[in-house]
Parts: C-alpha cells; structure tokens; sequence
C-alpha cells in the first residue's frame, strides 16, 4: 500500500503560514519514541522530518516498529535537515546534555525525559543520582501539564514565535495521573496526609530487554517496587507544593508516601490518593471544586463512577474520581490515563500545540479503544 | 470536557454537497456497535444520528461504552429521525427480518451479522440452523470485501446515488483474514487442498455474559473449538471458490478444513492457511501474485518476515504473508487483521465509503496501536 | 488413566485410625469448589466422598472441571452417605441455613463462605444486607485463621474428638492477606491510622457469568471497586480490633479505608497497608515483631524485598513485608497469596487439618508455581 | 517457616532401602531448572544435593527462584559430592561436552536439552548448526517419552542397576505434545500427509532476557515464528518414522510441516495434526487405536471434547483428541501439555524414575491447576 502522504503541506500555525511545523524524534525507537511517530504522522500541521536511533543508518521504520510499516519512514543516527522542533525520548541525563545547543539553535524542544520536569537541581543527586550538568537551563523550562501549566505553555510559545524557542519538560506517567486527581484538592488547601497507591502497566518501563519484564514474569503476577523510592515522587511532591502554596495544605504535599506496583497489562496507570483532608468535607463541596477544574479541559473527564484505564486506552483522555468516605472522612481520589499517550507521548503533543498556537487537541482526536 | 462535536451537519441530498451522511447504528450495545461508534464518531463525513440498544431510553453512551463517554451520543430503543444508512450490529437472523423495510424506505445498510453474506439460500439452514426469512434479497447484497468486490460495491453506490439504497453484508472476522491471505493462490487456480488453522482473540465472542468466556476461563490457555463445524467456513468456502472459478482449482476451495482457536487475547486474528498446490511454484511467482493483488491496497500490506497481530491492533490494516516451503512444497499463507476493525466494523466503513462515493479511507487513518 | 485412587483407606490420623476422614464438598462446581476437590483428592487422610452441585445428578467431575478428569469423581445434587466433615463453598445466606443441621448430625463444617465469619450479629445486615438467621451459632464459630486463631481451632479439635461437631469460618481472601500483614502491628498496638490498598485477580469474583467478568472486560484494564462498602471490611476490622484490644491502637481498627481493586490477571492478592504508627518505629524493632510472629509458621515467610503474588502461586504460601518510611515515618506492609488456595480453598484445609488433629500441612506442602 | 526436609540420606543401592537417590540440578537457573527443583524437593525418593548456576556462590535459591524461598536450597558454580543422577538443563551444545565425563563417573544423566534426542548425528549439523561433539554416545541414549519408549528405558534402568549408568535425551515441548497426539496414527501406519500447528505460551523461549519475549511484546498479540526451520521438526519427524516404520506411512513422516506460534500465555503447548489419511477411516477406529494407546497411561488422557491447555496445567498430564472430519475425510489431533512439565522437567523425573525402578508417577501426582 501506499504510506501515509506527509505532503509539505499548506497548514495555518501562526509560525507557519506556507507549510506544516517540521518536527523530529530524537530517540524513535522506544516505545515513546514510537507512539510520538505514531500520533505525529497523522498529525494535521505536522511534518516528520527526522527520526533518530543509535546506529540507524536509514532503516525501514518497521525494522523497529512493525506497526508503523505504512508510514513509510526510516531511522537515522542524527537528524539532517532543518527542524522546528523536536521531541526528545531518551534515557535520563542524556537529554540534559543535548538540550542548550539545541535550542541554540532556534528548536523548541518538548522533552519527554525528567532532565527539565523538576525546578530544584538538588532533586537531581536526589531522586536521579546525577548532577544536573545545566542547572541554568531548568528555570526555563515548562512543567507541560496543560491542565495545570497552560498559561505558562501559551507564554513560551508566544516567545517561541518571537524568537525565542521554548523548552517543554513534559511530565512523567505517575504525576500526571496523580497531580490531575489531586489538583483540586491541593489547590484548595485541603491535603493534609497522602499516600498514593499507584498501578501500572509495564510499557512505562521501556522497551530494553530486561529479565524480569520478560512476559513469562510480569504475566499472572502483582508487585510493588520503588518502594519509598521511586523518582516520580519528587515531580509530585513539587506539582502539588506549588498548587497548595500558601494554603494550610503548602507541606503536607512534602513527605507523601507513593508506592507504584507493576500490574499484568501493557497500557495504563490508575492511581489512587487517600487523603486526610484538613478540615472535614461534603461530597458537594467536591464535587465542585473538580467540576471547575476541568469541566472546560478537552482531555479530563471527572467521573461519578470508579473509572478504569481499560476508558482511555489509546488516547489521550483521562477519567478523574473524587469521593468523600462518610464512615473515616477520608477523600479518595483516582485517576486513569494510558501512560504512553496523556503520560508521554500524547501530552508531549498537547503542549507542542499550545506552544505552537495550534487546536490544543490537534492530532489527538482519536477516541479510547475498547473492549 | 465538550463533547467530541458532531456538527449539526446539513445532510440529506444523495450526493451531500452540504452535509455530512446520517447514520444510525441499530445494535450498538455489543463490540461491534462500540466500535462502529468509536469510529463513526470521528468520521468527517458522517454524522451518528441514532444509536439503538434493546429496552434503551436515552441512556448516556457511557453507561454502556465507558470509554466513549465524551462523544456525549445517546441510546434509544429505536431510531427515530431520517437517516441515509444504517449499519446493523445483531445477532443472526435478527437483520434478515428487519433489512427489507429498510431497504424499502431508501436506507442503504451495511449488515455486520452473516444474514447476508451467503449466496446460496441453502447455506442459512446448513450453517446457520435457520431458514433465511428474505431469500429474494440475497441476490441484491453485495460481499463487503473490498479488495475482492470493490467494483461491485462501487456499482451498488451507483445506484444508490441514483435513488436504489444498497446492502452490503460484511464479511466475519475469520473469513477476511483467511480470505485476503489466500485470494491470490484461488485466484491463480493453484490451491489443490487447503487446512485453514486460525487463532483468535475473544472480543470475536461478543460481550454477552457467558461463563466460558470470563477472563478466569480464558486466560492462560488455549483451545480450538467450532471443530468442523464453524459457520465462516460457508463465507470462507464460497469466496474462494468464487475466485477460483474456471481454475483447476475450483473444486479444492470446497471441503478444506477450517480449525479456529481461541486464545487469551482481546482482539485480532491470524489465520495460517497451508496449501498443497495444484503444481510447484518458486517463492518468486509467489511475491509476484501477492504484489500484485495488494501493491495498490490502502489497507493490506504484503510482508516479508511472519507477521503479528499487534501489528495491526486497533486499526483498519491488514497484513499477508505468503511462502513456498522448499522441503515439502507446499504454500503457507498468514494474514492479520483487528477481528474488530478490519474483521468487523472498519470494514463495514470502508464499504461504506464506497457505497457513498467517499475516500475509501475516511475515518479509518489511525495507524495501529503498540504496544 | 486409571483415576487419583481414592482407596477407603487405613490412615492413621488421631481421630480415625481405622481409615480415612470422609469429606463432603457441598458446593463443588464453583472456582473454591474446584480447588477444594484438586486439593483433597490428594490429601493423605482424606477421602472426598461426596460433592454436590445444583442440579447434578451423577455428572462426572469434568463436565465441571475439565482440569479434575483423571479424578473420576461425580457430582449429585445431595451428598448420600455418612461424612465426617463437609467443606460448604456456597454464596452468602446459604451456609448460614444449612449449618445448623449439619452441625446437629454431627458434622464438622468448615465454610468457606462468609456466614460464620462476624462475631457481631449487627454486622451481617450491616455489610451482607442479611439478618443472620441463626446467630446463636455465630459464638460456636472459629475464624479459621490458623496464624491467629490456633489455639482456638485445637481446642474445637479436642472438643470433636469429643463428639462436639466444630464449625469455622474459613476467613476471606482481601482479609487473609490484610491480617496476615498488618496482625504483629496490630497486636503490637501501632497502628494509628490505617488505609488498606489491595489489588486482586478475578477469581474471586467466582464462575458465574457476568458480563463485567469478561475476558475482554477484565484485560488490559484496572479499576477499584466496592469503594467504601466492601464486604470484607468488617472482617478486617473485626480482626484487627481483636488484636488490638487493649492497646493504643484499639479504636484505629475501626474505621480504617479498604479499596479494592481488580487486576488482570486469574489468582493472586497483594495487599498494602499504609499505616501512621502511634509512635516512631525503627525497622529493627518492626523486624522484630514480624519474626516473632512468623517465624514458626509453615506457610507464611517474612520477606526483605517487595513480594509478588507470583511467588505464591497455586499453593498455601503468604509473603509478608513490612518497612519504615524514614521520610514519612509511616510504616508500609504488603502481604501476598493465591485467593484461592491460602484465601479460600487451602486455608480451610488447614483449619481442617487443625480440627482434626492432623498435620497442619497435610495437603498442602505443594511448592509455588512460577512463571 | 522451617525449610521443606530433604532427609540427608544414604542412597545408592539400587533399591535404596537405606535412603535417597541423590540428585544434582546443572543449570537451574532457568524455568526448565526451577521446575526440576519445585518438582524434585518434593519427590518421596530423592535428595536434591545440589544445583549449579554460573557464578553463583551459595547464592539462596530465592535470588533466582522466589517462589521456591522455603526449600532453603542454594546454588553454586559447581556440584559438590557424590550424586546417582544429574538434570542438565543447559542452551544446546553444552551438555554434549559434558555428558561422557559424567557417564564415565557412573552418574546417570537426564539431559532436558535436546544433545541427545536425535539418532542421525547429520541432524545437529542441519537442525541445530553445531557438529556433536560425541556422535558416539547418542546410540546409548534413550528417547525419553515414556508412552512411546518404555521399555527401552526400563532396560537402561535395568542396566543402570548392574553398574552402567543411563542417558536419557529428554523429548522437547512440542514434539511432547505433537508425538503423543500422532502416535496411534503413525504407529497403525495412517498418515499420508501431515501439517501440524501448534501454539505456545512463552516460557518455552527460556529466561534470557530477550526484546522480543517483553511482556509489552508478547502480550495481546500472536505470530507464528520459526517458519520451516523450527529444530523441533527434526524430533518429531524422527518419532513418527520410527513409529511408522514397515508401514505405507513411513515416508509420509518425513517432509511434514510443521508451523509453531507463540501465543500470549506462560504455560502450555496446544499441537493440532491436521492429516490426510492413507484410507478412509471411521471414528471408531480412530477411537479404538487412541484407546489402547493410552488406556493404561497415566498420564494420557483420551478426550472427547476439544482440550485446552489450562486442562493441564502445572502437571504431568496431557489430553489427546482425534476426530475424522465427515466432509473432508480429513483426521485432526490435538494433543494438550504444559510445556514446562509433561513439555520438560515432569516428563524428564517420569523417565527418571524408570530408570531408578520408581513408581512411575512418583513426585509427578499433582493434579492439573485450574483456573
């Protein structure tokens, strides 16, 4: 059959009055860097112009990834050719390095690594175990969850077609759906004990070849792992710090518990907060505060019914739940999103198309799929 | 969040220049209904006016396809308001008594149930267990295969253009996996005995509860069932023979075996055909037939290495795969597809598309999903 | 093959030196059922005598359990013939009816339903939505919770050898696991505030055929469910408070949070409990209490790294961890089994074991199964 | 908990009066290995004195084996002390090299790999790519398929008793299940014209870590792989020869086609024999030839009804089902394993314990677990 046509276009972005944006993948053969081609070939203002993996010398894009034979693209070890922006999907600390000349260059960049998601360069040695090697760069960047950031998104991006080429650290799977079920609450002050229960599917854990995310071993199994340590802790902790400044709720977004657990199932993260509110609270209270979070959001859909992730598989939709438990006035909250599109590539998109002045939802139209 | 917006279209003429196609979908509580809304939905030439479930009185999508809560669609218990097509999602027997009115009130349908697949009335007793209420209008449907009928269906559009609706029984699932793998042998008279041994995941089952197909009863094992007795070896039986007429051939496509398997997965198919052939032939001939039935299909891509699944998983894509064993002579043919798209509702859609003059393609772009 | 002899036996158990105990399964066709007949079909002292299942009437074991062919036991609708001990896997309400008869001709029952778990009457309308209609036997209960309850299932043990029948309430699977971690805190009286995550496959959902309990339903998806009313709460509770009583900790056993979720996979629990402890803990004190508390125990085996259900499947083995968080003080535990055999099916046979003056692991030595 | 005992015994006579037989694990690091020891700690007559894995120090069994925590087993690089017998489980090749040594220390070898399975030294060239090292030794090795080769093995044992130690090639997964389904055909000389199909779950392809073997990989998806050239053809077309030999199907047994697919499951091995007859043959023919073939087997269940693996799974058993399609004249078997017990470790303890004059069945009692 034929590829899918990535005609040089005749788009409408702000920047680009004569043609589509012209977008490259550094790091297109992870299962990000997949779903980035994936969503990014079918993107109405988007060129391709350049996928990058290591030691490809233009190979046949269904060399790594058989599903995307039809788009006709191939791998190479560096971009050529000029690009507007790129998506970075690598290893952390290597995006860090690559990034200043980057946008030397004039390239927006939406890094889908942590390297640019965290403000404090202490966190780094911290959670990571490497010294942040620019430091300077990080008060640049935008924290690109939409639904939190988008006025700072919008920002960069009007400097962006000022000249000035914007820097996007798009969040991890974990705080995206933990940071959108916990907004409301934290914004309002309410938080005062959290612990956070979170289930993943393994396609967060990458595409290496490790033994023990062989199928014979994640299959018919549960587990919890990071314990006490996980590194998505630290974005967390800072999203919901600074959503509860200046509320009595300020610290106890700090020392949260978070405990992750690998579940037998590709896609997917649902994680559940169990709150102690600081003062007691109605269900109607609530359920206001999430119905003026996100009644206007294109992607976030508050739920009255617990939500699973099986409702936003392949898309980048996610479900919201908010309850108030009458028996230990506890709150529980919940949130579903897949994580390799609203937690990875899809929200990457979200905020290239904030920053590029594009239909927020431009290329990630496409319903979940189910059953 | 708004609704995935449906303009308020201004349809109706038969060629549409100022609106979008008014479609229903009758049966749309099943997997093939969701789907068919999942892409429907999001089609730019259609708009869903009608969903239709059994004892449904304006039920909100969501409380039976949670994942397409945003399209903000509704059900009912019948359609109500002009529609240009429907498309039928019920079990067998049930479309054969509703298709002549529909017919008679001018509504082109696209049946995805066998009711009007089989061209020899005597094939619904022997397969099926009934008597086919509407023989007469056996004759009128056309096979929504399209790769092997697409002039007819495009005949058929014709003439609803010119004021006759169409009807088109959709092919089943293991028929169009089974039948693109192996048109181009039957075609070219070369099948002499033909064992078709196929695999499938469970949403082919349908979404009523039945206790053999809980997930505890499915999950890690496998089984062949329907032994000798599927009912899409009819389908399968009389498309070969139809495309091997006036070839030595012709006999061969009738009496092959037909073995399918379920197997722990949710959705698609691969079906492995194993060919004695009716003289030797070089796996160069062989590529030469396959390039040439599929070099100009926008959805079937012949591969060189065994394909998978996951290859095509939530899209309208299928992919062939054909060898010459030189131990033993004889031809191995694979083709995969989503049991739920290109095996049921995308395909409906692309006949569809035909049937109204569209590109063959719309709605149907999204590239498969993985992992 | 010949079938599992099932010989009248000349065991030489405590109570029957003669032969073997006869054992009666009242409620075999379900998933406890089957894991109850595979269980003491090779039990040493055992002979299955007997099992039961609605409208049965001599249907050979694998029209039920293909798996328990080689078994070449029946089922009836009744059991006929002379038993010592009846197994009763049957839905909630219907133990509670049957027990006192049974108990009355001098039958041990073991339930593995939840009739006989609560101390308090108040409790089954409360949680079960059921007046319990015979409460005056819910005293004579032992919670068959061999880590716990030991000494309480010996002594009914010496009172049937007596000729008093005994009755137990074999515990449920969210609280085998949830007790099993949490019990040396609890005791220990720690716990302060307690929230109870849990992530279950689908087995114990039961065989009946439920839509939501489809394969496709179930796979690729998690989801919480019986938010705040979760049965298995009160159990929980009530055990938690029992080992509490008299500590700091007494009253935080009420109230505590359960939120189950289900998981795509077939057997396995993992539970998690979030705890506040009274005071600081050090992890050497906390290891303390938990070597104490298990280090004689045949089944259950403290771990120093995050267990998985993996590592328990298809036996009666539990896993238990627990640690200090040094940043949040708070303390987390995780417990892990197979639903099916140390929650529901093996566990009961260890009680049996217990009553009958047996070895506690007769039965039971089977090793994990993995991958 | 206290370790399962493993009695420090005092075998070696050949009736072993005084103790255990002793028996070493070489590679037990892999799901083949971890089974031997699951399955050999609990057998009644062995003492598992030692397991060997590279580089391991007295590494707890648990590093490698979680599952198997309480048997308090440790791995080192080497054995150590005197043993009756080894299970080697190592890649091909390996074990060639060692076997002659061991045969020269009068210790017994059961090799799971396949060194040893292939009469024709030639077939290591063409099927494995190695040249064996020791040609001269395969004509001392016995195929280890109990149901087809019992006395053979009975005899070595017979010779092991006088002093000459016995190698047993252990069969592979597939040709476990596929000779067994096609035995009583081949043996009466029927077939004319074979393809087989099978499917398996994954943990045949080991523990290594592998891209391809990633849960993300494998999961919701099927392919067929090793497209002609799978080494397991050359096992079974040697078997069914050797059964067919003197008959018209003798050669029918060479040129087969044999096509194996992975499927998203751990466990099992579905092989479905799709055979064209020498002559018309009635189903009750069909029935009396797989009667007496398996009526007085243990392990071997004749089925009326299409078996599925989760019938055997985590045992010893297998279920084969032959039907005669009535259209097509056509003969289909099915023969059902888990590829990893009656696939692997269990059948190679079955031979074993022909060898040392065992029950048969000793340590293999476990019934199949389901769901």
């Amino acid at each position: 059959m034929a590829s899918t046509e990535l005609a040089p276009g005749n788009s409408a972005t702000t920047a680009h009055p004569a043609g589509r944006i012209r977008v490259g993948i550094i790091g297109a053969t992870g299962y990000v860097g997949g779903e980035l081609i994936r969503l990014l070939a079918a993107h109405p203002a988007v060129e391709v112009v350049g996928l990058t993996g290591r030691e490809r010398r233009g190979d046949p894009v269904e060399s790594v990834h058989p599903h995307l034979a039809t788009t006709e693209l191939a791998l190479h070890s560096e971009l050529d050719g000029e690009v507007d922006a790129v998506f970075l999907a690598l290893p952390h600390g290597a995006a860090a390095q690559r990034v200043p000349d980057l946008l030397a260059q004039g390239v927006t960049v939406i890094d889908q690594g942590p390297d640019f998601r965290l403000r404090d360069p202490a966190d780094y040695p911290r959670w990571y175990g490497f010294e942040h090697p620019h430091p300077e760069v990080l008060g640049r960047a935008v924290y690109g969850l939409p639904e939190v950031h988008r006025a700072q998104l919008v920002a960069v991006g009007a400097a962006r077609a000022a000249g000035t080429p914007a820097l996007v650290g798009s969040p991890g799977c974990y705080p995206t759906a933990t940071v959108l079920a916990l907004a409301p609450l934290a914004r309002a002050g309410i938080i005062a004990d959290v612990v956070i229960d979170a289930k993943s599917g393994v396609s967060g854990a990458g595409r290496e070849a490790k033994a023990e995310m062989l199928y014979a071993e994640v299959n018919e199994s549960v587990k919890a792992y990071g314990v006490f340590s996980h590194r998505h802790t630290a974005e967390i902790e800072q999203e919901l710090a600074a959503l509860a400044a200046g509320t009595p709720a300020a610290d106890a977004a700090r020392g949260l518990d978070f405990l992750p657990h690998l579940i037998p199932m590709t896609r997917g993260i649902l994680s559940a907060g169990h709150v102690r509110p600081t003062r007691p609270i109605a269900q109607g209270e609530l359920d206001a505060l999430y119905a003026e979070a996100y009644d206007d959001e294109p992607f976030v859909t508050v739920v009255a019914s617990s939500p699973a992730t099986g409702h936003v598989l392949g898309s980048n939709h996610a479900r919201v739940f908010a309850r108030v438990d009458p028996r230990s006035g506890r709150i529980l909250v919940i949130g579903v999103i897949d994580n390799l599109v609203k937690g990875a590539a899809g929200q990457g998109i979200q905020a290239f198309n904030l920053v590029f002045g594009l239909a927020e939802t431009a290329g990630l139209e496409a319903l979940p799929l189910a059953p």
